[in-house]
């Protein structure tokens, strides 16, 4: 297990620490990862300044087999990641020809300004991440990989990151709902977790319009394990004399 | 602006890392701080780890004005952030009278069980959030507030935590969308960038069904420069050929 390979996320980005813009690329990074057995640990979120993101770049990528950026690729001013990786690396930053060819085949003729030329800096020694949603590409220099902000155009270029990662063994996953407080089975559970000493189970408590409840999962890579937890969970509950519904998970 | 306050959010949970839960609570807290002038400065998700959020907490608790956390204070073996917190301050952690009072209302005879018990558990010297949704109290010790990962808690929480904070200026904002490549008014954009250093000008472009576009937002603690600001942009994107929308914001 300690030889899996582990991830952290930084999301850079202004509009997300103010509040206006939802980050919705976390999750989806998460699940692709998840999907890979590589572990995401770490999650930070900065704004678009040089300084905060190389800080936090360098703490990252030493700690992490890979790290993932969303945000700051454009063409526009506020646009500073590109810069930020090089100055992370100590490497400098130039136009990359191929994408200086890539972008100007893209716009019409007098399209293709200055502003717009910035998406071809890119850090030296960089491979470029490509995508199916936008001609700009993404980055890929040591253990970092450089993705947009914009979902559409960052899912995009996880397809074209995942089949290059090193893989790990899967978490795989377990998920029971009942209809109870989850302090009444707290000690019940605490006492499966110590059964399956290998597995985290974890106690996800809800209030819905139908009520309030507790999503009890197991997570662990032994897919044998977790299905004993989880039917371990099913018989604890209904010995407390509550229905377990199991969930898709 | 340097005697503004700052804050970091620390979002303590397995279920965020592993792509399952969805993190809501930090635009929420974002745009709360916002409206009393507090700048959050950075983000981190860390999974239920002792030592993890040991480390996030006082990397973050000395830089900033403000931490808050979510997530972590419940009944079950996997809420660990009340002990993290007592480890990062150095001091011990002891069942709190007031609060096992009033658990102990809560509960029907029987009912108030060890684990439940362990809600009560809070760092010696902390003083305790409440809120109006739960009876279980949040926690405030130093310049940190631990909260409920629960949404609807978190925000009960917030509402006890808010007024005792010491305000900034609030930072104003004025956004601008029109249907044009951000690339193509990203120069013009970068001028009023530089007409106005005291603010922030971001560009977001979007995709959505009906075409594509940009929202271009002006930040800053000066209302009437940011209203220049956005009239500075709505010309020139008239200059362009381009219909301006303002947007409330």
């Amino acid at each position: 297990m300690s030889d899996n390979p582990t991830a952290a996320v930084l999301i850079i980005g202004d509009e997300i620490l103010s509040g206006r813009t939802q980050d919705t690329n976390t999750s989806y990074i998460a699940r692709m990862l998840g999907s890979q057995g590589i572990d995401l640990k770490e999650v930070r979120i900065v704004g678009d300044k040089e300084a905060e993101v190389v800080a936090a770049l360098n703490a990252l990528r030493f700690r992490y087999t890979y790290v993932f950026t969303t945000g700051g690729i454009g063409p526009t001013h506020d646009d500073i990641t590109a810069d930020a990786v090089a100055k992370a690396f100590g490497v400098g930053i130039d136009y990359h020809p191929d994408v200086l060819a890539m972008l100007g085949a893209r716009y019409k003729p007098g399209e293709f300004n200055e502003m717009r030329k910035r998406m071809a800096r890119i850090p030296l020694g960089a491979e470029l991440v490509r995508n199916t949603a936008s001609v700009a590409p993404g980055i890929h220099i040591g253990n970092v990989y450089v993705m947009a902000g914009v979902p559409a155009i960052m899912r995009a270029m996880m397809e074209d990151i995942l089949p290059g990662l090193r893989r790990g063994q899967v978490v795989h996953s377990a998920t029971v709902e009942a209809c109870v407080a989850e302090g009444r089975v707290a000690e019940a559970l605490m006492k499966i977790q110590q059964d399956f000493a290998e597995l985290a189970l974890g106690s996800y408590p809800y209030y819905r319009e139908d009520g309030f409840g507790v999503q009890l999962v197991a997570r662990g890579r032994d897919a044998q394990k977790v299905e004993e937890a989880a039917q371990a969970i099913e018989k604890m509950l209904r010995a407390e004399g509550v229905h377990p519904i199991r969930l898709k998970s």
